[in-house]
């Protein structure tokens, strides 16, 4: 995809010069698919073939005059970048604000005016907040429109990668059983239909993978079920004969992907449909016929898949083992090629990182793209160095880098940060107090129930003590051998939705930042898996389990700045990691770890 | 007013019977007035005449069978006790749980059942939450009755207490600067009209005070307000012939309190009205023409009030310099009673203190009844000792007292524990992790906007480390010589109503506790005042200034428990309340004083 700023401006010229034909003044352009997915097939990349923006979260909002893309300050400095000489303009999203294009939009329109957005990729839950805002201000709103596809000459088509099992031992919980799972909560609900849309939730309930997009082992395919049939609507070409007479035999049937609509406008009218208004799209929605009672609830599947049981949390142990192996093997030989003066840029760490990973057993692939950014790179939350565009790594300061494999046994995400040269007390202070809110979220115990909000401040009160904060969330669910970032928990400032509060088994990371643009920035990040724990009284109270097992540099640690229990906590990690790394690890990998794990 | 058991269930009897007349299969009776206020006139605590139960929060429920009262963990033993013997059951409220009766109604009715609930004593807000539950499962209500208040023989007349000025030195802003920032909101919203219930923002409107309830300067009344004209509804025996001119002559006219409903019957269908859903009632509202427009919002006297203005600020410092003296005097009294061996009681405490509280300049009166709970008793967080009901302070333990007093320069709320004899080391242990929540929460920053259940979090954290917790809020606003307890802002788990976040000027207070039943309760409890402090990077940022002056016991600290910045804050918080309390005690209170805030 050719994204150089003379291609930019020339589509934007010509998907207006079609919205004019439509008597449309603005259109809405959000990063999406008909899956609602974070991970888009190039198919659906229509916000960045049309911007120039790569990031995984941005909307585009045209009119006649203005472009304006909307991201949050994980993107700023890489969507300034990107947007140069286009004539796209850059919003800053602050915190908080997710509906900011919604008073863009009313603020640039008038009364009598007309949206396009694309039913197809817009989020029954995101629809109705678009609409009743700009019902308020009068503005129209046209849904029937992919006005931005239909401008873009040789599409790139759907994808078709085979699809896959995910087998024992990795997973022990049946389809049928699975099935059985979700028809219960449809039973509670009333429910006579289920419509599943999202690529993790359809992924898990089937025990099937795939690799449509990048880093999430999912297909696209839609699922409807009742109580007796489940139809799975998949590309018929990427499903083997033998596979679909597997699932045929367990109640699943298959249909081809463009039938879901069809199926939907068959439904009857004395069907209870359960559809997820946030997991689900309009276009989808709008198929539904009239006389069908839909119940609005969380997909039952995002729960279940959310709660990782006993053996999976085995199995998740023991691939945080390999994956921390790797991460030794990487650190030794990147320490000992800096010592030696091997040139080495961003790009290098990329590959060698994800090399050792690749070497070890039931991996599969990157779980997102590995973000290696040097001093001032490593302010930019999702930065990634590309062949155009990377630093070396020469001379003084912190190198931060965020990586994470999918493995048969699950996904793993960590962000360590290192330090390079001469570091400064400056690098140390910032450094000890993210350190320091990763350690109180990290051993915190908390009533089940807690909001979200509550756990990520308590994260944030270390750097807040110094008038300091970060623009990103505290912590995203991480899938098993899924998705990186799933639902329904986060550990955030965002008003929760229902089922947010922590349950035992769900894996979330712990992630706090700071982010000094033009200089450095820091973040470090474990995964933790939810383990229930008594109180005294009785009470249901929750804790942590730290899964994550790599070395957190102590020389970058201003130790002035570490009350005695936070030493304790951090000694006692570093000696898990040595006990449990040490079996996979040899020569100058277990050096380095035994080097790296000294007590403070 | 009795409340005998046998006297309640009598009650009950009447009002079923009466019930059954109106063929409603239940009563809703809530804790509330026409101004929705928490201290309520005798005429109005309809729900402590039929069910006994003398606590500030609580809802009372009856059908033919059952009759259940909902209150909080604070009122769960009080409650027990006072229904003891009666008819009425005590139905506990978990934290978060605030519509639990709901699902009790829906449970013990059937569809097309009918509940009855007084539309004069129902917020509107309210209202729209029980008819959309009841909606949901065919439960009609009706709000035309007043069934309890109709069973109610020699129901005390409505207050008729007169009505005062607050003046300078104390109040800088005149009631027309008042009225037009008011007005200015007005005319932001596009409103025309606003009417105003909550008895605390027409006195802080108004510049008036009064006595119709206990504990609150406030008095009955309704204010309706356009952009010319301001009427005052309210007793007419209650202000003066002189008053009533100074009012006419700003702008201020006066006419009957149960006139309100009339004048907005009058109002033009052209109107539009700004009125607040959380602070009227659904009966006030069924007054207005259904051509009037309305705009819901938060009553723009209400985020004004909470802001004090530096020149409050001032005289709040002061008053809390008198405030703290009288406690000093009270505790040196006490301390030395205790060790002459002088029998003393729970009632004794509540005296005394009281009496030292009215020594001090610009005392009006308490701002709630004392909490003087020894022991068990201190593990109801709302406990109030009487003349057939309190414990005798003698043996080891631990003394709680809540007290607080209402000056013409403030509102003051503070919370100590005293250690009597030998206490233990399970009592340190809680007293200290109480402690530390309170320190941490009086000693963070935050960024602008953070979320109540995020600074409630902090304050949490250190109980929560020990699978420990208390079933109140954190923090609740605190008025200027005004209700103790005052919105918009709180420091809680709730999910925040619009304005929530704390604002500079707020004066909040930080109250962690910890209850164990029958044995002893724990809560440290100083008043703050939230001032903006700006970060590294410009960001804006807040933190608490503590106005309350008062040592707080370090006998009952296990110092091993205790972070070194945690006896930093303490140290300093004893420096700064000796500094200021000094010049005005001597004698005994001085030395007192001075014993009392030797550093750890």
């Amino acid at each position: 995809m050719d994204l150089s700023p003379e291609h930019i401006d020339q589509r934007i010229k010509t998907v207006r010069a079609l919205m004019q034909q439509h008597q449309c003044q603005a259109l809405l352009v959000p990063s999406s698919d008909p899956h609602l997915s974070e991970y888009l097939p190039e198919h659906w990349q229509t916000r960045q073939w049309l911007s120039g923006f790569t990031g995984s979260m941005g909307t585009l909002v045209l009119t006649a005059t203005e472009a304006a893309l909307f991201t949050d300050s994980r993107y700023w400095v890489q969507a300034m970048a990107e947007l140069h000489n286009t004539c796209v303009t850059l919003v800053k999203i602050p915190t908080g604000s997710a509906n900011l294009h919604l008073e863009w939009l009313s603020q640039h329109l008038r009364a009598g005016h007309t949206v396009a957005a694309d039913a197809q990729v817009l989020g029954m839950a995101a629809f109705q907040t678009l609409s009743a805002h700009l019902n308020k201000h009068q503005i129209n709103l046209r849904t029937d429109l992919d006005i931005a596809g239909d401008a873009w000459p040789q599409r790139p088509s759907l994808p078709s990668s085979p699809i896959y099992e995910h087998l024992a031992p990795y997973v022990d919980t049946e389809r049928a059983t699975k099935l059985d799972l979700v028809r219960q909560v449809m039973a509670e609900q009333g429910a006579s239909h289920h419509l599943i849309s999202t690529l993790d939730d359809v992924a898990w309930l089937l025990n099937l993978r795939g690799s449509d997009v990048s880093y999430n082992p999912v297909f696209l395919a839609h699922v409807l079920l009742d109580m007796q049939q489940c139809t799975l609507f998949v590309g018929a070409d990427k499903i083997t004969q033998t596979l679909q007479a597997t699932l045929r035999s367990e109640g699943v049937h298959t249909q081809d992907y463009a039938l879901c609509g069809q199926a939907l406008q068959r439904l009857e009218n004395h069907a209870k449909l359960l559809i997820d208004p946030r997991r689900t799209t309009l276009g989808l929605q709008n198929q539904i016929p009239a006389g069908v009672t839909r119940t609005a609830a969380t997909n039952p599947s995002t729960l279940f898949k959310s709660r990782k049981n006993d053996k999976q949390a085995q199995h998740i142990r023991e691939t945080m083992r390999q994956d921390g192996a790797a991460m030794c093997e990487f650190y030794a030989w990147f320490e000992h090629a800096l010592a030696s003066k091997q040139p080495l840029t961003e790009l290098d760490i990329d590959h060698h990182l994800s090399a050792a990973r690749a070497r070890r057993p039931g991996f599969v692939g990157l779980s997102f793209p590995t973000i290696a950014g040097f001093n001032a790179n490593g302010a930019m939350p999702h930065y990634r160095a590309t062949d155009s565009a990377h630093a070396r790594i020469t001379g003084d300061g912190l190198l931060l880098i965020d990586s994470g494999g999918q493995y048969l046994g699950g996904t793993t995400d960590i962000t360590r940060v290192w330090p390079i040269g001469q570091i400064t007390r400056a690098h140390q202070h910032d450094y000890t107090l993210v350190l320091k809110g990763m350690i109180a979220l990290s051993s915190t115990c908390f009533p089940a129930g807690t909001l979200s909000p509550m756990l990520d401040a308590i994260a944030r009160a270390p750097l807040w003590q110094h008038g300091l904060d970060y623009g990103h969330g505290t912590g995203h669910g991480v899938g098993y051998f899924l998705n990186v970032h799933e639902g329904p928990q986060s550990i955030s400032k965002a008003i929760p939705e229902p089922h947010m509060a922590m349950q035992p088994g769900m894996i979330t990371s712990i992630e706090p930042g700071l982010y000094r643009p033009d200089q450095w920035g820091i973040r470090i990040e474990n995964l933790v898996l939810n383990i229930p724990c008594t109180s005294a009284d009785g009470q249901d109270f929750l804790r942590f389990e730290t899964l994550t097992l790599c070395p957190i540099d102590t020389r970058c640690i201003d130790t002035n700045l570490l009350e005695p229990k936070e030493i304790r906590w951090l000694n006692g990690y570093h000696d898990l990691v040595r006990e449990k790394i040490t079996p996979l690890v040899s020569g100058n990998a277990l050096a380095w770890l035994e080097g790296r794990t000294l007590p403070l």
